[in-house]
């Protein structure tokens, strides 16, 4: 699908404008097995929140003074936010001034409420971590969720050779739809070696990782000289060898969005309001869910087989 | 002992002037337990060579041509190498010339033959790797041997606060006597913990890891907020959590001297001759053997139960 027009990009994907005015919402890359308490700590750090038409002045103080010209925000605009300071499901809450940001242009509520996380995430994995730069190759494992989907979109646009993975078909067809040169399905055993004999000798200089305490072992075998692991997301431990890092000059990085300064953040913005102007940023939605079935959709994302697209939460 | 003239620096120190005209070491930072295989991998990464007044043109014609002005070496010339083509473990060797540099002014030659390994892979560890700044906080764990005290000498030439370990009094002393701030006792059950007592919850910046299958997991606790482990030595294979990295935004970084590049290591030793120069780097030798006792050496250095300075192979 790439390189089509942007019309045509996610003809794929379940893109119709939702009618909600305020979403919370959290993204579809958790997966596998984990903890209740490890569940818990992934969903709370994936709320999202649109300001609606509606919201009152009271609610969110902070978040409705006017903030530098670009991105001033006025009482009624549409915005989205990367952090909040009371919660996330819930049809109000409170955001600091920093963490709010007028939604993109032509985006809808569901689209806007896939931005906060998972592109924010995606950029500070690439660029402000990983310091990707064209014409490297970058793996992207667990490609077809929230993050990864950023990730494929942000990575191919920026001019890297793409690889993703994903655990279904229909995963693996969100991938290749949103930038991947090449997908492989992580559910087959010898997908490690497929991905081997793609790259050659060379390796793979970034690994975006979803699940590290799986992967983090096999990734140190497929980086090239120089190469980075970037530590997205993890439910455990693992058993590695630190020698692995020492011959190549690898690199093992954890990232934190909560961890940006203001001025990353703006950094971030500014490159995702233009990535929305030459249309590479285009967010894919996966199931949507009302408030009331939180829980239920805690248990899918803990039993979930492979993810297609970003999980949403509808508060109307 | 820091702090006192370059004369006094090494009081604790064995430095009396070597007559030997050519010398092979290895350096002492390698203790505990590990199998022959890897302990061979270790000793064939340390093999250094100080090419004798007396050498022969035929025997290294690469390493005595003319190089670029200040660097320039003479037959005749006393020089040492970071690596060479057929081995180190003899009187003549041949090595390119770009791994060839002279002996810093007022060193001897085991002094010199202290300086291709431990400094240059100090220098990249601490330097190069970890990007470490004037008023961070370092930890070098395993400090008395031969990248140790190079790095501790550096590091508080630097600027960091300087933290230690050693597994003996006698490493103790030597790491104390060369740059640290406060040494720590790794034999102590609950030496982690008086570490994270003394640098309070700030944590360390940088931890320089010479036993990584030991210690990475512990080291990633007392890390802080955007923290580096720098791997220069493992064993084996260690646990960890990846999740310890994300939260602190915290690397994990693998260290090869074998993969600098030339530039890198011009700038190397452009830092360690301003180092010799300004009196901060002064090697400090350890246990002696004699090239017929190479195999006992090795032996000592699986055993051994805490080094003190650099081990050094003589040649007559």
């Amino acid at each position: 699908m790439w390189g089509q027009s942007c019309g045509d990009l996610y003809s794929l994907g379940d893109l119709q404008p939702d009618p909600s005015s305020a979403l919370h919402t959290r993204h579809g890359r958790v997966r596998g097995r984990g903890s209740r308490g490890e569940a818990r700590e992934e969903l709370q750090g994936c709320h999202h929140l649109l300001l609606s038409s509606t919201m009152k002045d009271t609610a969110c103080p902070q978040s409705l003074r006017p903030s530098p010209p670009r991105l001033s925000q006025q009482i009624g605009d549409k915005v989205f936010t990367t952090n909040t300071v009371t919660g996330g499901y819930a049809e109000y809450t409170v955001a600091s001034q920093d963490t709010v940001f007028p939604l993109l242009g032509n985006l809808d509520f569901a689209q806007g409420a896939s931005i906060g996380i998972p592109y924010f995430t995606a950029y500070r994995a690439l660029i402000h971590k990983a310091q990707a730069t064209p014409g490297e190759t970058v793996l992207i494992h667990g490609a077809s969720g929230g993050v990864g989907v950023a990730a494929c979109q942000m990575a191919r646009a920026y001019g890297l050779k793409v690889l993703g993975t994903a655990g279904s078909e229909s995963g693996m067809k969100v991938v290749l739809g949103n930038g991947a040169h090449k997908v492989f399905n992580h559910r087959e055993t010898d997908y490690v070696d497929k991905i081997k004999e793609y790259v050659g000798e060379e390796g793979v200089n970034v690994i975006i990782e979803m699940l590290a305490n799986v992967n983090l072992s096999k990734d140190l075998q497929l980086l090239s000289q120089g190469g980075r692991v970037i530590i997205v997301g993890s439910r455990g431990p693992i058993e590695i060898n630190p020698r692995d890092t020492m011959k190549k000059e690898a690199s093992i990085i954890g990232v934190s969005l909560y961890s940006s300064s203001k001025v990353e953040l703006q950094q971030s913005l500014a490159a995702l309001i233009a990535g929305n102007e030459s249309c590479w940023l285009r967010p894919v939605i996966g199931p949507r869910y009302q408030l009331k079935d939180a829980a239920q959709a805690h248990r899918d994302i803990i039993d979930s087989q492979g993810a297609s697209g970003k999980m949403v939460l509808m508060m109307s």
